[in-house]
């Protein structure tokens, strides 16, 4: 039996992640899903007069979902493989008051409509080649809810420029069917996301769902060309940091016999630790490792 | 009149940047030095069996220097260009109890010597390429003294891998003749240097010194080919982060009429917030813009 292609429409949106909460789809593993998405403020924001102030709260961080994976249970994982993200051709961006560091410079808010076109977002007479990627991607934790703009070991906002075409996203099931939701896209955005917000902008996801037996995550990785990526949400960067480096060493001790104290040695020339966004009200860090690195430890399962 | 070259032995080392000492070497804006370095533990460390609480620790992180660059004032910024690293055949790796995100898991140290040969550090079986970088280049602070282990707004231990061959580093001056020195050398390190040290390596650096007016930087700057770097250093990531992004808004902003909004929002999309280092006393974080973004706002002076 070939693998089913499925499409989930926006009017499926969650603005939290839920472990019991009814299911907008049902999948097999190895299915692919097109998902629709809005932007993080629900499309609210069309022109420059629209400022966060005027905004209705309760409807910013949606997420297209959730999917009900069959056959995924707690304690397994699920591989979110990237196969297209398509944006939009505007989007926008935010900024001001608190928001960010150099927040505290700013009394008010600021939007700014950005044009997308052939590939390139228009940024005043700049032209930046677009970087699409998923702010939002989760699946449910183990018990109650937490709100989309939240990261935490269940994904959620994670806000990692590397969640692109191409990347797998592995997320730790917590319920049956593991509840898989995602959205905000980002047209463009850098490790930091400083001003609070990339390019925000709608758009398309089109995902690969596999349930992974026997991985063992506690914690979201990313692998894409650039590396193997071990995430980790915490309330200040050197505690995310600290997390994201524990992640990391857990992970390849669970697969290879190298002693800690050389695996440190060798995270430490070859691994980098690198932030994905201090916007959040959480912020994420996360811990590369090259990906033939871990081959030739013989880890071979990412 | 031709540029000069100088050599400078290790001999000639300085174990704290001190805004009053008697300088090793005079030259002028323009001219080369080649600079010889011991590694960041003075060469104490021969074999495994030398270990960290043995060590001479008076003697551990030295610079090769002063060196007074003639015509550099208090307010003027010295330009070291790179022009080539030369690093031993075998260089020591340190780490356990204590140091970096992990040190909590050790109750001892451990020493790793690495044999480098053929540009590939023999890492165990590994074989990875080399990618020599300056781990301590600093200038004299404003008073008195500050230990070469320490980063800060002189430079100093700053630990950032992009300070290698090719890259540019700006420091600002704080006292007539600059009093460069540098040392430290690592023959591979990855962001962070978690387990507390690279591949330590002593060896020989080639570089330019320039002396350049009206810059006005208040903090070390790195120029190279993966962009044009702030760099901060402080007690947390958190904080260190928010001074390496207000460096780089503060550069900007002197050089551009862009509105702080506009700036903020560019910086958010097309810059990245780095780490460099969070094992010395102080961490060192940078914010990353690439150089043909800062072109097109009209700054060219990087
Ligand atoms: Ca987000
Ligand atoms: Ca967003
Ligand atoms: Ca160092
Ligand atoms: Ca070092
Ligand atoms: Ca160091």
């Amino acid at each position: 039996m070939g693998n089913a292609r499925h499409r989930i429409s926006a009017e499926h949106r969650i603005y939290a992640f839920c472990s019991d909460v009814k299911p907008a789809l049902f999948v097999e593993s190895g299915d692919e899903v097109e998902f629709e998405t809005l932007d993080c403020f629900s499309n609210q924001i069309r022109s420059c007069e629209d400022k966060l102030e005027n905004l209705n709260w309760s409807e910013v961080n949606p997420a297209t979902g959730p999917v009900f994976v069959n056959g995924s249970m707690p304690g397994d994982v699920l591989e979110i493989e990237i196969i297209d993200i398509e944006v939009a051709e505007r989007g926008v961006m935010v900024t001001g008051k608190g928001l960010g560091p150099l927040g505290e410079r700013f009394e008010e808010y600021f939007t700014k409509i950005v044009e997308i076109k052939d590939g390139k977002a228009i940024f005043n007479g700049l032209k930046l080649p677009i970087e699409p990627m998923i702010g939002v991607i989760g699946v449910a934790p183990k018990e109650g809810c937490v709100n989309c703009g939240t990261p935490g070991y269940h994904g959620g906002n994670l806000d990692t420029k590397y969640i692109k075409k191409g990347a797998k996203v592995l997320l730790p099931v917590s319920v049956e069917g593991a509840l898989l939701a995602l959205g905000d896209l980002h047209a463009l955005m850098g490790d930091g996301e400083i001003c609070g917000t990339g390019i925000e902008v709608p758009g398309k996801v089109v995902a690969k769902v596999r349930v992974r037996k026997g991985l063992k995550l506690k914690n979201p990785m990313v692998i894409c060309e650039e590396g193997v990526f071990a995430l980790a949400s915490a309330q200040s960067l050197d505690e995310a940091v600290k997390c994201a480096v524990e992640n990391m060493a857990e992970v390849i001790t669970s697969y290879s016999e190298i002693p800690l104290e050389e695996l440190v040695m060798l995270m430490s020339i070859v691994g980098d630790t690198q932030i994905s966004q201090i916007v959040d009200p959480l912020v994420t860090a996360r811990f590369r490792m090259p990906v033939n690195v871990l081959r030739q430890l013989g880890i071979d399962v990412f």
